[in-house]
């Protein structure tokens, strides 16, 4: 069957996000984009005006309106942080989006959250370090910090998030179905690579051959 | 420039050696099996009339009889380990295998010892355990030990060899470009997507749209 759950997990400024846009955009699948859910969720303490006006990504929206009305954020915080509060929230989206499936999830741990899903394929997008600083730079700007400064800052955060989280290291391949290098291998074929990973193909070569 | 030099590290029992030989066959690159090498090195002493009756593929014999006859093996093991010293012997043949290009070479930490060539290109297959442990007793046959342990023994002997060698840890996708689950994707995809990987391929896809 299939692969209509795509997660892609992704260094700071490899272009993973644009990669899984342009994967939901060429499959019609919905696109979540966890870094926005994030942001928004971080910048405005819940504030679900600033997220329809910067609802690029409108599934993001319904997803983001259903955790947090429905449910009553008053109701849920009670003696939990607000990472754990995020964890917890996020951890029954991720999976409620899944039983809906065609749909590229951008970070947020969704392959640890969907691990045990059969129709989910997890990617992991890198790029080497020169690549990141010059992307981040020409993305963000420059900043008081050195970009290799900043890319070793949030790849450290990064990790420490999704072991806590997960109990796993991050960026090791065996927890994922594909890792590319967008770096070396472009934006556009990562895209092709993924599309081709999730299609269903029965293998045909045997493997003693 | 197309990567004319693929490098395929692999977990044991995840079809990565298959699916490097089949990689080689397509493009008409020479096969480098770098397991043959060891198992030829570690059983026979060096012997090179065992290695010319085992030689299934071509080039690995006249690699082997190039590192072995023409610079004498008695003049280079005094003072090195049998390791330190297959090592060294293996270093340095690599990197001159690499000068001819056209080249698939399994395994013996390639990837690293061609870390700064440009038209390199490191693959690292892996599966799941449970399709590794059907994987092997398929091939091996079944052992005192089960499946699973000697999956395991032998992860670990790599994982110590290769951070021996490298300094760096086996498995963490930032060291290759590629990285492929073969039980997830399939053999023959697997070899498709190599395949891809290696063409010359401008990117043609803005970072920022």
């Amino acid at each position: 069957m299939e692969k209509n759950i795509i997660t892609i997990s992704r260094e700071f400024g490899s272009g993973g996000r644009t990669i899984g846009r342009l994967v939901a955009e060429r499959l019609g699948y919905d696109f979540y984009d966890g870094e926005l859910v994030k942001k928004v969720a971080e910048e405005t303490g819940f504030d679900e005006k600033y997220i329809e006006q910067e609802g690029e990504y409108a599934p993001v929206k319904s997803w983001f309106a259903y955790a947090f009305t429905a449910r009553g954020v008053d109701a849920m915080t009670g003696g939990l942080s607000n990472d754990d509060y995020l964890w917890a929230t996020q951890y029954k989206v991720i999976r409620e989006i899944a039983e809906k499936g065609n749909c590229v999830i951008v970070g947020r741990c969704a392959d640890f959250i969907l691990r045990d899903h059969e129709n989910c394929l997890n990617v992991y997008v890198h790029a080497d370090m020169e690549a990141r600083a010059e992307r981040i730079v020409q993305k963000y700007g420059e900043r008081p910090d050195s970009p290799r400064k900043r890319l070793e800052e949030k790849d450290k955060k990064r990790k420490l998030h999704y072991k806590r989280y997960t109990g796993q290291d991050w960026g090791v391949s065996q927890n994922y179905h594909l890792c590319l290098n967008s770096s070396a291998l472009g934006i556009g074929r990562c895209v092709d690579m993924i599309v081709q990973a999730h299609e269903d193909h029965p293998d045909e070569i045997d493997w003693e051959a």
